[in-house]
């Protein structure tokens, strides 16, 4: 989808975990990303889900930062030795890493007020990047981390979402995407050579089409996604004239 | 994982579709295969998301089929415009791509017997890289196919799992994975340190750790994955004794 000439601005997923790989734990992030940046105008480019591998981890997000204008990453920064996501972070960037004190505060008043021990696995979650910025974790204090374009996040869900709001306001978004969804009684195979046409007549807009079956009958749902608003108003109109016209040829027979 | 000197049968995925990434469609096929692949002794190493947008997936196919033993696609493969996996993956393995004769009939046949058109969209249906075997359709008809290692499946997840069903039987299994699952009552935090010596002491096993709060208390639940018997039972008999020797200490303050 084209920006309309302002700046795009992209961004790009990293996914990190075993468990998502072996199907253990079905992946809730990704989606809630994609929406999460939709809103803000920025464009979800790309998603990788690599497991707790080092080597895999920095190469994935050495490829993902030096492409999108932002990266985020889920997962592997726990207590245990299968989280090591801050140390691969270090890595791709070439970074010292040790325990950050800024965390180590954080992490230590947080569970002296529990009075729960302040073990070495526990100061593992202290561990950040050198010259990184922390991200606020609301639920369990274990903190983020933002070093350059990357985001680093948990990957339990509902922490990952509480840090994407903690970092919400620091993120530049872009012109948001508007959609305008489009209900059409005749299955892709009717539409679809008539909807290639009025795409390539509409370049400045993105018309996708999704395929429905209700148990009886195939229709289409068509979603026209544009910046412009003028550019969506006429490719809704040509969409919809499209559709009426193939009503009343139907009638017709 | 080690395969315990056997051939490690590694795969990757390449979800394609701009749905996915703007967040109006949740992916389910990630998940689904990363199970299926598990029951065979496959391991699924690595996953991309990507638009529908031929640099990019030929890019990402390329770089996953020279890497793994085997790639699954999903997505892109239906009737209209914004379907291009076919041309991508002709692209990828610069190959021509025209009507596959074997194909056609199968559609011609399966729309003849509807009384439904068998219009120039459906017909896309049909395109098929020069040199790909199908994959059957049990669903709506429209083949999936097979190129080299990569399968290249449909994206609406009941079609999906068809798919992968047709092909099952034609893949090269590995040594299927075990897992073991033991609750801890202690959290992530009590256990860490504990936990990475024991993996450390069982390299042939992978020892993941899953946090769970109950709305009380943080426990964890422990997981150990093997594909040898033996080295398996030894890791969990540590576990389970690292975790009894943990309540009696508890027991005794």
């Amino acid at each position: 989808l084209p920006a309309n000439h302002t700046k795009l601005v992209t961004a790009a997923m990293l996914a990190i975990g075993d468990e998502l790989l072996s199907g253990r734990t079905k992946d809730r992030n990704i989606g809630y990303l994609a929406d999460f940046l939709t809103l803000k105008g920025v464009d979800l480019k790309e998603v990788r889900i690599v497991g707790d591998n080092e080597p895999e981890i920095v190469e994935a997000l050495n490829a993902l930062r030096a492409r999108y204008v932002y990266v985020f990453t889920s997962g592997g920064i726990g207590p245990t030795h299968d989280d090591i996501t801050a140390d691969a972070v270090a890595k791709a960037f070439q970074v010292s890493i040790d325990h950050d004190p800024r965390a180590m505060k954080l992490l230590s008043e947080h569970y002296a007020a529990r009075e729960i021990e302040f073990t070495e696995a526990r100061k593992r979650m202290a561990r950040v990047p050198h010259g990184a910025e922390l991200i606020e974790n609301p639920i369990s204090a274990a903190p983020g981390f933002v070093i350059d374009n990357v985001n680093v996040l948990a990957g339990v869900p509902s922490i990952f979402q509480a840090m994407l709001d903690s970092i919400g306001p620091t993120l530049e978004g872009g012109i948001p995407v508007k959609s305008v969804a489009i209900d059409s009684p005749f299955p892709e195979g009717t539409i679809g050579t008539a909807l290639a046409e009025l795409q390539k007549r509409h370049p400045e807009t993105a018309i996708g089409s999704y395929p429905r079956f209700d148990g009886e009958r195939y229709t289409t749902q068509i979603v026209i996604r544009f910046r412009d608003e003028q550019s969506g108003n006429a490719a809704t109109h040509d969409v919809k004239t499209m559709l009426d016209t193939l009503q009343l040829q139907e009638q017709d027979k």
